[in-house]
């Protein structure tokens, strides 16, 4: 008799974006001629830059000529991206990393959701509250977790808060964990962590032997100097921590899928014995197995993103959005309202007014000034009473729904 | 302390393809001139058709155009192409889908191993022997194993030999399992099930309430009218069957990546304590939390290979490989080789010489004929005494590997 893999019994619905989904259906077939701006998701607007576009004909020619023909590619990515990804991310920022260290990946989401399966069950694993649904959820499938409470939080995850009061960055948990998943730039609150705060977090792994999995996937996205841009900036780092990097919110490749992952050679976890076992062979096993590699043509895309004329278009958009965001943080500001974020992230993260719930802020949002946003509450119960706003847009839709929100 | 997921640790090391590498390259290191021809690959040679190269042109002007540009699509892909799917490789064949019966994904390498992720370790998994690596290896790393054996044979795993002795359809096991991957057809054999073979195995699994992992990527190359190109044609098969299925063998999208997993809503599994639980949702949670779509350059031109330009000139390319395997087959034959497979599929599998282990026989034809094949001794302990010659080249190399067969 086929058993079904209990743990998938466990999830609750997502309930987030398919209920703001309906809330808005509902709203505009009773308001036929509402014009509704949504800055509720976290998807790039803008095409692919020129250099991009050029370069992907080339490589569709390619495809077509059976001299330049490419089939199966390595699992792990094609040398010419992951030596362009080695050089300009990490060496021109004094991080010094080898090709074996870089897995190209058709996406964040796939490897920070795949990355827990190659640690045992018995890992206690700790996430901040808010957070991006996919660390918790695909734990929950692995087995780490046991059912849910009435607020969503899953039994045996560390659920570490970040409020306005910790400026978004979570204390050192007080009992012990083993992963911990950290996101900086982050999503939803668009706030960042310092190279001392990170400092913190490394060490507390290297004391403790504990994986730190850092989501990097908004870095393209800061502007502050002094913020560390990969967790390999902080001494150390590449004994405790994986990092996660993506094509997506760098230069819009949400829908061509390429992305990659870190890690080092340094980086050890532990039998149950308490034999050190090296990660990287057996993540490289993992990706080789049950991955086939990234498409030639994404690939092919994102190493030209490292060009001059690349990185210059891809700045422009990157600042578009960035301006966005810096619209809505200072039009909210003078309306009033406690803004966080939106300086080296496409996210603003607002305090609803008057002790709001977040979902009733949602619904006064959309009913008064027809805009659709992101309730803080469906990133965890420490976001209620937090808003989310992407940045990802038209400058002219941004200034609309300003001006619409002010007249509330 | 982060411990590592010890099933990893089961596994053998990846052997069959690094081992054949090491071989060839010390020949070609000690005989510089010699051309060796490689026929042990399972990959495609042809580049893409003038009409998929067409359409992508297309899809990537989309992207670089704001009104058409895509970002995150379905996790389960665009509408536009499960259609077609739907259209065309079932209901021609008067098997009726539903379009959320249909999950596109990156590779059918990536769906064969991620789909026992969704049922429970408790489960015996079933494989052919010889048999496609991806299906135990990722048992192993599940949990659902013991340690291997000598002959790299792991402990639970039911091995169901395939030989000439059976026609290469195993018989049914004498001990209950729950999960039977069955790949027609075969790689690396090369043979195809009947429909009564498959019927046989749907009873069982029905009579049972077992499931059986059908991998149909080699489907394209079915050229005998009475072989059913689905499981689905058996009726019933609804109920215990999922299919993967492949661009990459079907239409040269090995460096591309597009596939597709079925999953009917009749499909049921169950829990420790008996209750039903439908796959499909449990499935669609699954892909999309862990996956986030594929590239919307492949999907568009996926759904070109359905296009009556597409279907034509995808068939010029398997003619050309079939004709490879008829060569193969009938020059082999005349050598006085036994040989199978071949026909509806682009392997040709024969038994080695005079008992000759199947790595003699490779180190035979490589030093005297500067040929490569695959030993069958890499698919498993079953297939010892057989080799594996594929059928993707260019027929010029195909000829002139037999006549150097020939003269050993």
């Amino acid at each position: 008799m086929i058993k079904i893999n209990e743990n998938f019994l466990k999830l609750k619905a997502g309930y987030l974006f398919p209920e703001i989904s309906r809330r808005v259906s509902a709203y505009q077939g009773k308001n036929p001629n509402a014009n509704i701006i949504k800055l509720g998701i976290g998807d790039v607007t803008q095409p692919l830059v020129p250099a991009v576009v050029k370069a992907m004909h080339v490589a569709v020619d390619q495809m077509g000529d059976k001299s330049a023909f490419k089939g199966y590619g390595p699992e792990q990515g094609y040398a010419f991206l992951r030596q362009a990804i080695v050089d300009n991310d990490f060496a021109a920022r004094v991080v010094s990393l080898d090709i074996p260290e870089v897995f190209v990946s058709d996406g964040s989401k796939c490897d920070t959701g795949n990355f827990q399966e190659i640690f045992g069950i018995d890992n206690t694993i700790a996430v901040t509250d808010p957070v991006y649904p996919v660390y918790v959820d695909t734990n929950v499938m692995a087995g780490r977790t046991a059912s849910a409470d009435e607020n969503g939080r899953y039994g045996k995850i560390v659920y570490m808060p970040c409020t306005a009061e910790n400026h978004f960055v979570p204390e050192l948990p007080t009992q012990p964990v083993d992963m911990i998943y950290l996101c900086y730039p982050n999503n939803p609150t668009g706030m960042v962590a310092t190279k001392q705060e990170l400092r913190k977090w490394v060490d507390y792994a290297r004391a403790n032997k504990a994986l730190i999995l850092f989501d990097a996937a908004y870095e393209a996205y800061i502007t502050d100097t002094d913020i560390p841009h990969s967790i390999y900036e902080i001494e150390g780092a590449k004994e405790v921590a994986v990092e996660f990097r993506s094509f997506s919110k760098t230069a819009g490749f949400t829908g061509l899928r390429c992305a990659y992952t870190v890690v080092p050679k340094e980086l050890k976890a532990y039998t149950a014995d308490g034999k050190t076992v090296d990660v990287n062979p057996i993540w490289s096993r993992r990706h080789s197995t049950k991955f086939n590699g990234t498409s030639y043509v994404s690939q092919f895309a994102a190493a030209v993103v490292y060009s001059e004329q690349g990185k210059k278009e891809i700045k422009a958009d990157i600042t578009l959005y960035l301006n966005n965001a810096k619209l809505i943080r200072t039009g909210l500001s003078e309306l009033g309202y406690t803004v966080f974020g939106g300086v080296n992230a496409p996210y603003v993260w607002l305090k609803t007014p008057d002790e709001m719930s977040s979902w009733d802020f949602f619904d006064l949002l959309l009913s008064k000034a027809n805009v659709v946003g992101t309730p803080g509450a469906g990133f965890g119960a420490a976001g209620e009473g937090y808003f989310r706003l992407s940045a990802f847009g038209e400058p002219e839709n941004v200034k609309q729904a300003l001006e619409r929100i002010a007249k509330i």
